[in-house]
């Protein structure tokens, strides 16, 4: 099942909407063939392993089956794998967790045992479980995972008043924001953001290659933009994934020149807003329903405010610079609490260095507390 | 060595203004006799060690001294070891580091070899050295190592706006507080953090019994308080050691209830005033002339940031709590940077969990760059 898991990483860029799954399938101790599913449409995790072993002119007669996920009972774009492995006359198949997919929830299952296939379901289900945090989300609430990145110094300040910030933290850190770009399906950001820093917002390969068989796909942009201020020459305009603007404004005309100046797709989408601004969990909704699973926030100090102040945040990653930005720097989070009591606890996870910088992972204590 | 300067750290609470020193005789690779220095106005480690062996009936003749630090040469308030050392007809001196004061400077290490005792000088000389970073730099540079402590949550806040601030770190990280103030000649703090905080700024033995034998004194309180605005009433003034309170005020009525409502001695400083108030390197050397190796700030931001715009810190110990105390509370410093070009760079020397806070130790790039 280990080998398994670390099959099913090599999807870790690639794989959404879908599920990262890996599937290794052995007999008599013997590793006959290996499988992960790598991209939507394409063959699932199972299949592969299947298809490898035929290549090889072996027969999965008898054998077991790891797999990460319990196999899926539905036609989708593929056929079902349940079916797949009873064809295929495994003789038993250990899964490492239940699909949270209301289409499979548990029919996977019975139709492997109703078939007389051995299954055993639960096996490293924590590191299965971790494997696919969006998708699970997704699955059994009907949201993303939401991640925030934030990059500060030792005395939490993110930018100096002026909005001036590159670079605050070293290239190490800057690389390893890139893996977090690559794994989600979205990165949210705001006006502000785009105004003052320009960011592409992008995914740049050659800083992860060591870490993928190379595939990979460019994320979602999403812009709050209430007012549609974003520059005809923005950055994020000219490359990477399709561009989505959060916005209330109904000048066609710039609707317009934006798409025209644009070498990606660029979409426009009115939500809900609230006394704050833009109602968080109503994007968090419609990410959700364009089959989001793991959504990033790479924002200034308003858009990290409001995610935290509406409970949305699953996981914080803070890069932590060695320096000091002083007293009149940008704050990490615009939250204006006024006493102790009010204080929003953390879980710290991890802690690491990452070059001269140190990474933070944290998740807030009342997340997902007060959701609807 | 190693084990002479695990001896010297039977000081570390005690020993000021002397340096911390351990020294261990040996013969034939047998452990003849230790001893270490307790506190001023007693023997010398050397001293206690030759005691020692003396009560055991033995003598030194022949045998390896491991010091660390260069013997003395000077007759102060106990007779010059380097003396006794002859006297007692060592062969051998190993030392971990050539005594920086003045009156010694290689003048001991001088008597030993002039009486024909074979000297070596540098054995593990860095953590010789780290046993006594206060005493060095008062006898190289006339000041006294200064330490800041700070507790803030991850988003660099260390209070409410309104000054609230009890408990942002939980009670290992206040125990561990308890050890810094334990070492340190004298602790500076605000006249705010008193009003505030009223804390008693006080070593409570029990907190750290488990890394002495025993031997510890109270700081002196240093109390910066230009507009004599101490309370009578301040918990400092009931117990610990004397208090030292920095004013510009000649309300001579005040100093005097002061000094009547105190339990402890109450002394009152002129210090020169700089435009952005007090100067702190006059007080630093203020203290230097008092004997003070260890000086700690526990304070607001007002007076961290004054202390780091002069570049007077050497080590910054940064407790930080899981939290956000959000963007209306205080910040870590006082220090209002403009641009990126201006802010202050560090280095992270060491990073450990304290209970569920995280202590980061930092030392600023820039800190006795500039001196004068």
């Amino acid at each position: 099942m280990i080998h398994a898991i670390q099959l099913a990483k090599g999807g870790l860029y690639s794989t959404s909407p879908n599920p990262r799954v890996g599937c290794v399938l052995v007999r008599d101790g013997k590793l006959l063939a290996e499988g992960w599913h790598v991209r939507a449409g394409e063959g699932h995790a199972e299949v592969n392993a299947l298809a490898a072993l035929a290549a090889s002119g072996e027969t999965a007669l008898g054998a077991t089956a790891y797999v990460t996920l319990e196999p899926c009972s539905h036609q989708g774009k593929t056929p079902p794998c349940a079916e797949a492995l009873v064809k295929a006359q495994v003789a038993r198949v250990v899964v490492g967790m239940q699909d949270p997919n209301p289409l499979v929830a548990g029919k996977g299952l019975a139709r492997l045992k109703g078939a007389g296939i051995d299954v055993v379901c639960g096996v490293q289900e924590a590191a299965a479980r971790e494997l696919n945090p969006g998708f699970i989300r997704r699955m059994e609430g009907g949201r993303p995972w939401l991640t925030v990145k934030s990059a500060m110094s030792l005395d939490g300040r993110t930018a100096m008043a002026s909005g001036e910030s590159q670079w605050i933290t070293g290239p190490e850190a800057r690389a390893d924001v890139q893996r977090l770009r690559a794994r989600s399906c979205a990165i949210v950001t705001g006006v502000e953001t785009v105004l003052q820093d320009d960011a592409a917002l992008t995914v740049r390969p050659h800083s992860f290659a060591e870490d993928t068989s190379g595939f990979w796909r460019q994320p979602l942009r999403v812009v709050l933009d209430t007012q549609l201020r974003t520059p005809l020459t923005a950055t994020l305009l000219q490359g990477g994934g399709a561009v989505l603007i959060s916005t209330v404004s109904q000048d066609q005309s710039k609707r317009q020149a934006l798409q025209n100046a644009a070498a990606v797709p660029v979409d426009f989408i009115e939500l809900p807003q609230i006394d704050s601004g833009l109602d968080m969990s109503a994007l968090m909704d419609e990410l959700a329903a364009r089959g989001c699973n793991e959504v990033l926030i790479e924002a200034g100090a308003a858009l990290v405010g409001s995610a935290l102040a509406a409970n949305l945040v699953d996981e914080w990653v803070v890069y932590m610079a060695p320096c000091v930005l002083g007293s009149a720097a940008r704050p990490l989070a615009n939250l204006p609490l006024q006493a102790m009591a009010e204080k929003r606890e953390l879980n710290i996870v991890d802690v690491r260095a990452v070059g001269s910088d140190w990474r933070f992972t944290v998740k807030p204590k009342s997340a997902n507390v007060e959701k609807d």
